[in-house]
């Protein structure tokens, strides 16, 4: 069930050369090395056209490899949807349906595999910080745990057993649905196009900027903005505390570098649960139950540098 | 990742003799067998003091060997809350906080350990099921499924990867949080007395005749009461579906009797998922994602039995 049982060694370094691939909306970020206290070299590319990034993160894993050795892994942990559903068909690696322009049907496993000898293994950028995590980070030493980001859009990472969870494509986290009062419904119908007042409709980013008029970082501490944010976030960790049994429930992304929405959370959380979950590591340890990631914004990039590792044995 | 990498060879028979325990807030199931298909005896005891069903219990598995041959497992599924941190800890399957009286604390290996030479398992009455299901039943073949029991109280068995979930302590499914109308909110504060209007407090039989003043099975199939449930349980399927990407969701217990509930919770789940999971599972094959578990009442204890040979290997 645990780690210690594969053959996989967690240390934070390894001895195997591996590439890692953290793809966001925004930027793809490559590195190789061979874990989290030896990274060779990183670069960011703009996440333009899928070819034009394909092509950046190919010659940097080749100049890495004219200067380290042989990769005997790449790992590519990346935004969705994308098929994960039967490792080995056609489209196992690709970008499903996406607004991004150009990525729908984008498919990350090709240029790797075409470039290089090594395996190329793939995952979302969320299971993908939630296995890195439970290996190095914040969670290290446990085997199920929810990893979430709060950013530009809401996403949700499962790991089980040890395992990301994949089931029949990903989980989709940011599209649970949770109760809302009156007031606040009349206040802010939520901003998702699929689910208006969802969860990522409500507290991702830009629908915090579509709600309070200013972006989320600028929103000072005691506006009453992160009263709605923790109260809508507290929700989530009741729902995913009831629906999985996490170990563990790690918020990253760029919203949740508002620290204070850490204590807000924990204690609405509690307090909505009620008692019912009896177990000390909640009712006595909330503060280690709700937490940032140990990687903060690097916890996809080690997550990636995890599964290569994982996947190789 | 499946079933089928398992040693555990799934047939409806087989060559291993184990004993199931099904244990429910009413009654307590017992059943030898070697499979589905050969189910040698079974008793049923009303689920009074566990001292008395222990008894019972262990006196018809003494009786089973003396008529088939040693048993080679023992394999209980039981009403929660239980104790499934620690396999090995000395409070491993001991029933933790209930109203139920005498059960606090009882411990269900203990008596069959000391009775007979063979293994005990145990895991939840509804990750059973979600076993049971996934090796001979509705679910046969997947490996990523939930399974869900509408009755005197809402419980929930995750199966992810082929293995029954149980993270920090084990699913609470029935006490998820979910919308509801002003309307709604009025009309029914719902009946859970830890939380008010979660699933459990709005869907399960007492809370539904406690709303509607008769028990359900006596609504018929046009009372209100049935657009009502529905919704509430196409909900559930929502955050189920976004939280954990099952690829299948089973609704058993006395509630689900009424088939007419399926097509109406299968056409709201749809409406409110709005083509966001989009995959044909769901899209295209909403009949098959949401159904009746294929041993009905009996998918506790066909998991029990689907326990026991797994766990064997």
């Amino acid at each position: 069930m645990s780690e210690s049982s594969e053959p996989f060694e967690p240390g934070r370094t390894g001895s195997r050369l591996v590439g890692a691939i953290e793809a966001g909306g925004t930027k793809v970020v490559c590195a190789a090395g061979t874990g989290p206290d030896d990274v060779r070299d990183r670069i960011r590319i703009p996440t333009t056209a899928p070819e034009e990034v394909f092509k950046q993160a190919v010659e940097f894993f080749a100049e890495q490899e004219k200067e380290h050795g042989k990769l005997e892994a790449i790992a590519i942990v990346t935004f969705g949807p994308v098929d994960l559903r039967r490792p080995g068909s056609e489209s196992y690696g690709a970008i499903m349906k996406t607004p991004k322009p150009g990525w729908a049907g984008a498919h990350w496993l090709t240029p790797f595999r075409q470039a290089f000898e090594c395996p190329v293994y793939i995952d979302t950028d969320v299971n993908g910080a939630a296995l890195g995590e439970s290996v190095w980070g914040a969670a290290q030493g446990l085997d199920t745990v929810v990893y979430l980001t709060i950013g530009t859009g809401i996403g949700g990472g499962l790991l089980v057993s040890g395992e990301p969870v994949h089931g029949l494509l990903h989980p989709e986290v940011g599209h649970m649905r949770i109760p809302r009062t009156e007031e606040e419904k009349k206040a802010f119908p939520g901003a998702c196009p699929f689910h208006g007042d969802c969860l990522e409709g409500l507290a991702s980013g830009p629908s915090m900027q579509k709600r309070w008029g200013v972006p989320a970082g600028e929103l000072p501490a005691d506006h009453p903005a992160w009263e709605v944010q923790s109260d809508v976030l507290a929700w989530a960790c009741v729902n995913l505390t009831c629906i999985l049994s996490p170990q563990r429930i790690l918020f990253g992304g760029g919203v949740m570098q508002q620290e204070h929405l850490f204590p807000m959370i924990r204690e609405k959380t509690l307090e909505r649960l009620n008692g019912y979950v009896d177990v000390p590591e909640v009712t006595q340890g909330i503060d280690q139950f709700i937490v940032p990631p140990g990687f903060g914004q690097d916890a996809g990039l080690m997550g990636a540098i995890a599964l290569a590792r994982k996947r190789l044995g």
